[in-house]
This record gives structure tokens, C-alpha cells and sequence, in this order.
């Protein structure tokens, strides 16, 4: 069930994706996919072994206001990678820089289940939101790469509220701030 | 040869290999690395497989003032990444989040090749420059990312001018605004 939805999640992402499709792949019944997973989303996560989910810890940071929200996001990504799920989620890094299946997983992930969740809060038309959630991911993914892959001093041994100082601005200029929209 | 170096490069790091001590290693006579590569810079890169010689590249970068600093060094790495040097590009990231060796290298790569010479051309005290350069690094590692790798839209096709625009700010702010300088 789980390679049959890794299968369907690559190929047509996750908007494209249906439980009603994997299920058949699968050669189950969809009702069974319901019940060990639940939501799609929760099958997506399970399927690329997502380190946490999204949805149990994006509510803290909207809570702290819109102005709080760019270093609201720094704060929390080194919360979660300072943690114990740091290995897993090397495991999703090696993955999506090793295979292009890899590749499109990570950023299902990212864009479906983190960025559109914090851009959410913002209330913005989609193309703004898609924009502004990739500016965000380019400072985080960087944030990940340089500190946890290539240990980069001193991002990689600072205190994670220097960071948060030091990045919460960039992640906040991207969010609400002046940003020359990509065309 | 080359191999001798790889490995004394990611075991000591850039400063502290030494041409005696490769060519050692490799049993052969110093001046016979030194005819083949040059200098040290030169055999790294080699050892490598650097997409391109920062040395060439950054002058035209540093003429155009430290206000366009930020700017100049997001349109470089577009110009690099979208040409022809994008595959070894690839390669040296792959290599990089695959194993430790190769982290370890492509840091070097981008501490004592890239962002030393930026930020070499700002005058700082040499713990304020380590910082600033690898803030600048985060952002620009996470482009990469974001772009070539996970291709995230609409980082992976907006035309380059656009992301210069918007990601520039951020690498001038890192060079030479205001940050909290992480400890």
C-alpha cells in the first residue's frame, strides 16, 4: 500500500493523487486504506516517512501573530531538527538530492504540507502564496543544507536563537514583506 | 594523485592540506603536482571536479560595488547554475549529502573558494566575515536547492532577473546590513 502510494504521490503529486487510486494499485479496498491511514494526508506522510507532521505543529506558530511568524518558522525548524527527528529527516534530504522520485516526494511535502500551511495563515491569492511559500523554502532548505548536511560553521554549532535572529527576518520579508514577485 | 587529495583535503580540510603532503601520499615529487596543477586552489578544484574556478568568475563581481554586492552574487550563481556547469553542479551536491567525504569537501569548496573571496572583498574582522559568509551560504545553497534539485515552482522556472530581485535583498543584508551575528 505504502509503495503504491509513494508511486502515485511522485508521479501525480499529491493534489493529483486520489486514495481511491492507490487503493486500486494496491489491489485493496479504499476503505481499508481510510482506516489504517485515515486522511491522504496522513497516508502521504507515512508513505515518505515524514519525520513529524505538519498539522500537529504549525498551530503554536500561527498563534504567535503574523509579525512572529518568520522567526515563528526558523525557531521551529530547529526545534524539529535539533531533535530526535533529525535522522529521518537526512533520510528525506539523501532521498530527494539521490532519485528524482526522491526529489518530487521531498517537495510534495514541503509544498503541500508545510508551505501551504504557513502561507495559509496569510490569507493571500494563490499565485502570491506559491510565490512567497518557495522564497521561504529557499531560506529554509539552505538553512538545513548548511547547517545539518555540510556543517557549515558557525551555522552549524550556533545557539538556535542566534539563527532565529539572523534568519527570522529573511523568512519574514518573504512572508509579509516588499518581495520583487517572480514572474 | 587526484585521489591522494580528495582525501587529505576532506581529512584536514583546505588550510590544513599541504601540496608536500599529498605528493607524499600519492609517492611522487611535490614539483610534479605543482607542474601539473599549479597551485593549491588549482588541485583542489581538480580534485574535486568544480564546475568552475570562482577566481575567474568573482572579479566582474566585486567591480560592481559593495551595494550590488548582494544582487551580483545571486545573478553569478544563475549564470553558473543554468549553463552549462549545472550537471558537475549536481554531481558535487550529490556527492555532498551521500556521504560525509563529500560534505566535508563541498564545504570547503564554498568556505575557502566562494565565500572567503566575497566576503574577502568587505574588510571585516575574520570571525564577523566567517558569519556573514555563511549566512550568505544558506541562502544561496537553498536556491540550488530549491531550483535545481527539488525544482519547487516557481523557483525552478522563473526567469533569473526575478529571483536576483527577490533574493538579492536578502545576500546584501547578510554582507552588509544589519544581523545578528549568531555566537
Amino acid at each position: 500500500m505504502l509503495a503504491a502510494a509513494r508511486s502515485a504521490f511522485a508521479e501525480r503529486g499529491f493534489d493529483g493523487a486520489t486514495i481511491r487510486g492507490i487503493a486500486g494499485e494496491a489491489g485493496v479496498d479504499p476503505a481499508l486504506v481510510h482506516h489504517y491511514f485515515g486522511s491522504k494526508d496522513q497516508l502521504f506522510l507515512a508513505a515518505i516517512e515524514a519525520p513529524a507532521d505538519p498539522a500537529d505543529l504549525l498551530p503554536q506558530l500561527l498563534a504567535g501573530g503574523q509579525d512572529q511568524l518568520g522567526e515563528g518558522v526558523v525557531r521551529l525548524l530547529l526545534t524539529v531538527w535539533d531533535g530526535p527527528m533529525q535522522p529521518a529527516g537526512l533520510a528525506l534530504v539523501r532521498s530527494a538530492v539521490g532519485n528524482e522520485w526522491g526529489a518530487k516526494l521531498l517537495r510534495e511535502f514541503l509544498v503541500t504540507q508545510v508551505l501551504r500551511r504557513v502561507v495559509g495563515a496569510l490569507d493571500l491569492p494563490p499565485r502570491e502564496a506559491e510565490v512567497r511559500g518557495a522564497l521561504v523554502a529557499s531560506q529554509l532548505i539552505g538553512l538545513v543544507m548548511g547547517r545539518y548536511v555540510l556543517q557549515i560553521e558557525p551555522l552549524a554549532t550556533s545557539d538556535p536563537e542566534a539563527l532565529v535572529a539572523a534568519l527570522g527576518p529573511t523568512v519574514q520579508r518573504y512572508l509579509t514583506g516588499e518581495v520583487a514577485l517572480p514572474a
